[in-house]
Parts: C-alpha cells; structure tokens; sequence
C-alpha cells in the first residue's frame, strides 16, 4: 500500500529524496516555485541544475501549487534551506487547517534559525499546531545527495520522540541501498546536523592553507567535542555525537569535495573574500548563517566553543586565519573532554 | 631540564616522535635492532626508508644496544609492532632489573595480542612489575608519522589511570605543532585505537569497490558504533570514542591515502589476494590481525558486531566482499544505539 508524501523543495536533496520515494513504489508530490523546473521534471523527468545525473522517475509529479501537494499527504517531508523554513512551515499551516489534515511531518533541513537560534523542529512546532500534525520527524546524517542519485550505500537517523513515528518513516525509506537507524534524541540529532556545517567550513580552509590530515582529523575531533559540549548543555545525549548525525555527517561534510561548506571555506583558506566566495557558490552555504547562530548560543550559555569562535571571527570579524589558528594552539593543555 | 627519554623502535611513528622529542630538547635515544639503520640515523640523520623526507635532529642518538638506550631514561616509549610487544617488554624488564630503574613507560602501539586478546598496556603491565617502573601511559589519536615529521599541526590523546602522570607526558611531548590532550579512560583509548584498523581495511576495500563519500561515511561510523558496544563492555567510557582515539583516529586511518591499513583494504577491494596484497606493503598491517582478535573477543563475550565479522570472513573464511556488503544492508531495522 503505497504512502502519499508530499515533500517541499526541489533543491538537490528535496530531488534526491523524493525520487528515492517514488522509487520505493510511494505515491510523491514534490512542491516547488519556479515553474520552468516543475515542468523540467513532470515533462523532462530531470532536474538539471542540482542534479545533472539522475534521470527522476516518471511516478514523482511535480506542483507549484502548495495545496495540490498536500492534499491527502501522510506525511509532509520539509527540504527547504533553515531560512526558509519558518515561511515555508506558516503557509502549510494554513493549507492543512483547510485541509483539516493531520500528516506526519518530516524535516531533513541543517541549521539553527538565526536570531531565535532556534533548532529546525521548534521552529515547526511553533507554526504547525498539534491539531494539524501528528509527530515531527528529522531524518539526518551522511547524504550528499548526488551519492543517493547514485544509489550508493546509505545510512542515516530518523528521530522522533516517538519511536513507533520514527520506525514508520524507516521503513517507508528503507531500501537496499538506503538505511536507516532510529534515535530518540531529537536535540543532539539536530544540534550535530547544524554545527558540523561550520567546522567543515573550518576543516575547508586548512585544507586551502596547506595542512595534512592529522589536522584536518584534529579540527573534526576537536570540533566534534565542543558542538557535544553545546549539545549536551542544551538535552542531548553525548553518544548521539558518536552516531550517523554526528561523526558520520562531520566526516562526509569534512572530507568531501561534493559539500558546500568544505568548498567555501577551502576557497577563504585559499584568501578569497567570503561575499565573492558566497557568490560563486551559487548554492545556500548553511555554514556561515550557523556560525554566528552557535557563537550567540555558545556565548549565551557560556559554553567553550574556541573552533567555532575562531571561525566566526575569520567569518564575521575579518580575523587573519593564521593568526586564529595560532591562538588555538597557544591554549593551556587541557583534559580530552568536559561535560561541565 | 631536559627528560630522558629512550624510544623503543626507529619505524616511522618511532622516529617521527624520537625527532620530535629531540626537537623539543628532551635527551634521546632512539634503539633498533638494524645496524646500517642505527648507523644512518647517527652519520647521516635520516631514516630514508620509513621517513625519506626528514633531516632528523643530530641531538637523535640511536644504538642497538637496549642497556644503552635504557640507561638513565625517566621515559621508556614502545613504538613497535604490536606482535613484538611482550618480547620487547621482556627485554626491558631484564634491563631495568639489573639497572634498578624505574621510568614512566609509554606506549605508541595500535593492536591487540594475538590469542589473549590483550590490550597493549595489560601486556606490558604482565611484563614489566611495578617495581621497575612508574605509571603507564598511552599516546593515541589521529598521527600519521609523515605528517608530523612535516610539522603540521597534530592533536593526540595521553591516557593514564594517573592523571598527573598523563600530565607530565602531555608537557614534554607538547609544541606548537603538537597538542595533546589527557584522558584517563585507557580500555576506551586503547580499544579505539586497535579496532579502528579493521574499519579503514573495511572503508579502503569499499573505495576500491568504488562506492562513494555516504558509503565511507556510513562504514566508519556503525563501525564506530560497534567498537564503542565492545568497548563499553569490557570497561570504556562511550565517550572516549568520541575522542582523538575514536572518531579522530579512525577518520584520519580511514580517509588517508597515508594509512597501511586503508591501502590494504583498497587492494582487497580492487581483487587482490591478501597474501599479495602483505607482501607488497612491505610494512605491518595492525588491522589483518586484530580483525581476528576484534572477531573472536565479541564472539566471546557475545557483542554484536555485524561490520568487524563481515572483514573477518573476507580475510579469514575467503568469503566475496559484495556478498558480505549485501548481508550488512538486509539486516532488519535498527535503533542507533544499543549498548545492552
């Protein structure tokens, strides 16, 4: 019995998942503005500016209009970038109050809302009522989407506060190629997702200055233990760090050619201004937006996060890159880890 | 005041850290068995066959006599394979006997004995009786020799049940290239250390498979998840593998064309025999064994660990890689975590 999804976004990830669906044999709507790229992939079945490769199955139909794909959607997966989210979320309140629908929501966005610092699901709690939804979902972890075009091995965490909610997502994604694993822990989940952006950024540019790969293991360790340190200050649980959301997100962001945040910051290793970085990305970098949203967090909580300080002031301060590794290693010998 | 030190093997992670120490202004001497070796490091100061790019410190003395590199030395460092362990420590404990000494003994080894399944340290605890010597104390994390025979920035773990043992060796390796960090979880470092090997042949044979970023990322970290089960129970903090031990060691073993173990794997990968594929490395390759350890400890103590058996029987039991890989992915759903 196929599952009717409606998912948000036509991005390179929103694509990838929603074909990756339909292939699954369920019944997807995926909902997009630019109209040329709704009919590219109703009449072309391709998405070429974010996925060149993949040819979409011809079961995946796209909309524009926000309403069509919602009707009758058991569940409603959000792959718009953070900034968009809390815009994205209020108009499909609106729709499925009409509708007087109640699907299980799904996000697979990375970031903290900038300003509030909210994570992706409170921003989605805020603005979908429990009458209008059934649980929240994130699904997270090591996915360039172009690797899931390619039907390559994958494995990711669903989680829920309800595991019965997280175990139903698993099994409708589920497929050879595409594993998932359950997870409680909403808050280290989310918090992993969002922050690893900025230390690939960092892990980036070392690469473009020249550093070997004990630095960049260091700087993923080290960045590693202070986002565990913001994460388990705010609810989560230190071991979410250990799992897909955590190390495996922050290995295949740090180590791939294919992230975005890795190729923004080798490009400002390399001395390229971040504005004419921004631009040639052509792409949302969450990266830098997070930066400042953790540096805020960190600061207001007075957690020591010296990685993601360091990066937001070569971001945001115009500080000299060398200079803010030379001050990382100037610090006085410290014990591996501090939950305190 | 220059700290004695005699380390103990003059491979690559032996001569990196013997140089370092020198550098540093410690007094060294480095032992080894091959005399053309010693010869060179004293008259020439390179070691071309394991570091061809390093000038060596003419303070670096080498010899082949053991009571000569012992003698006087506050810190012995094991820096040799970990199949030559007790054999060495055997040694050793003669020396110091006859010499009445008593260092602080280090050790720099990755593996597990074959048969007893011992940790390094339990090794030379057996060996070597607490009247000739002071505390033990593990040096772990992400270090390629090469990388930090260049100098390039490099963060690892000190870990002893002492912690103000940890302490003064965390102040005598440290520079301002060289940062450790002190833990006191010794199980935790020492079995992130030894199992991560079998990972990166797991992850190098995948690449040479031609899987892709997700694939890897996937690999390392349900491996990180099942070598943190097997940790924990033996004794591990869960979050030390989160550490420089853990997730550092393990991303730098797994993602580095430096690494033994990972070209190994990739051979694996590509259809090599792994009797061609020994002979051709020319060094040891710590993980072929203590993928048979690793196997037959959890089989002992009945941890589930689906990825290290599924290397085992590839290198072992002659099985095909592609139909060990199409075994992990039908296994049935899994929450993430579970360290009953």
């Amino acid at each position: 019995m196929a599952v009717q999804v409606a998912v948000l976004g036509a991005g390179s990830w929103g694509t990838a998942l929603a074909n990756l669906l339909a292939e699954n044999g369920q019944d997807v709507k995926i909902w997009e503005h630019n109209a040329e790229r709704v009919a590219e992939i109703n009449e072309q079945h391709t998405n070429k500016h974010y996925l060149p490769e993949l040819k979409i199955s011809p079961r995946l139909k796209a909309t524009s209009e926000l309403a069509d794909a919602l009707n009758g959607a058991q569940i409603v997966l959000f792959v718009v970038p953070t900034k968009a989210i809390r815009e994205v979320a209020k108009q499909v309140e609106k729709v499925l109050r009409i509708q007087q629908a109640r699907p299980v929501i799904v996000h697979a966005a990375k970031g903290l809302e900038q300003g509030t610092h909210l994570r992706i699901s409170q921003i989605l709690e805020e603005e979908i009522p429990a009458a209008n939804r059934n649980g929240i979902v994130v699904l997270s972890g090591p996915s360039h989407a172009e690797n899931v075009a390619q039907k390559d091995i994958t494995a990711l965490t669903v989680a829920s506060h309800d595991v019965e909610q997280a175990e139903w997502v698993q099994n409708i994604f589920s497929n050879d190629y595409f594993r998932l694993y359950t997870n409680q822990d909403v808050i280290g989940v989310e918090m992993g997702a969002a922050l690893k952006n900025v230390i690939a950024l960092g892990v980036g540019a070392i690469h473009g200055l020249g550093y070997g790969d004990n630095t960049k293991a260091a700087l993923m360790t080290r960045g590693l233990a202070e986002i565990s340190r913001l994460g388990v200050a705010m609810g989560a649980n230190p071991l979410t760090f250990i799992g897909l959301s955590g190390v495996g997100d922050l290995v295949v962001t740090c180590t791939s050619v294919n992230s975005r945040n890795w190729r923004a910051g080798n490009q400002l290793g390399q001395g390229a201004k971040l504005d004419d970085v921004l631009q040639n990305m052509g792409m949302v970098v969450e990266g830098v937006a997070t930066a400042q949203s953790a540096h805020e967090l960190a600061d207001s909580m007075d957690i020591d996060m010296p990685i993601t300080n360091a990066i937001y002031d070569v971001l945001y301060q115009g500080k000299d890159i060398k200079a803010a590794i030379a001050e990382l290693m100037q610090r006085s010998n410290k014990p591996e880890f501090n939950f305190e």
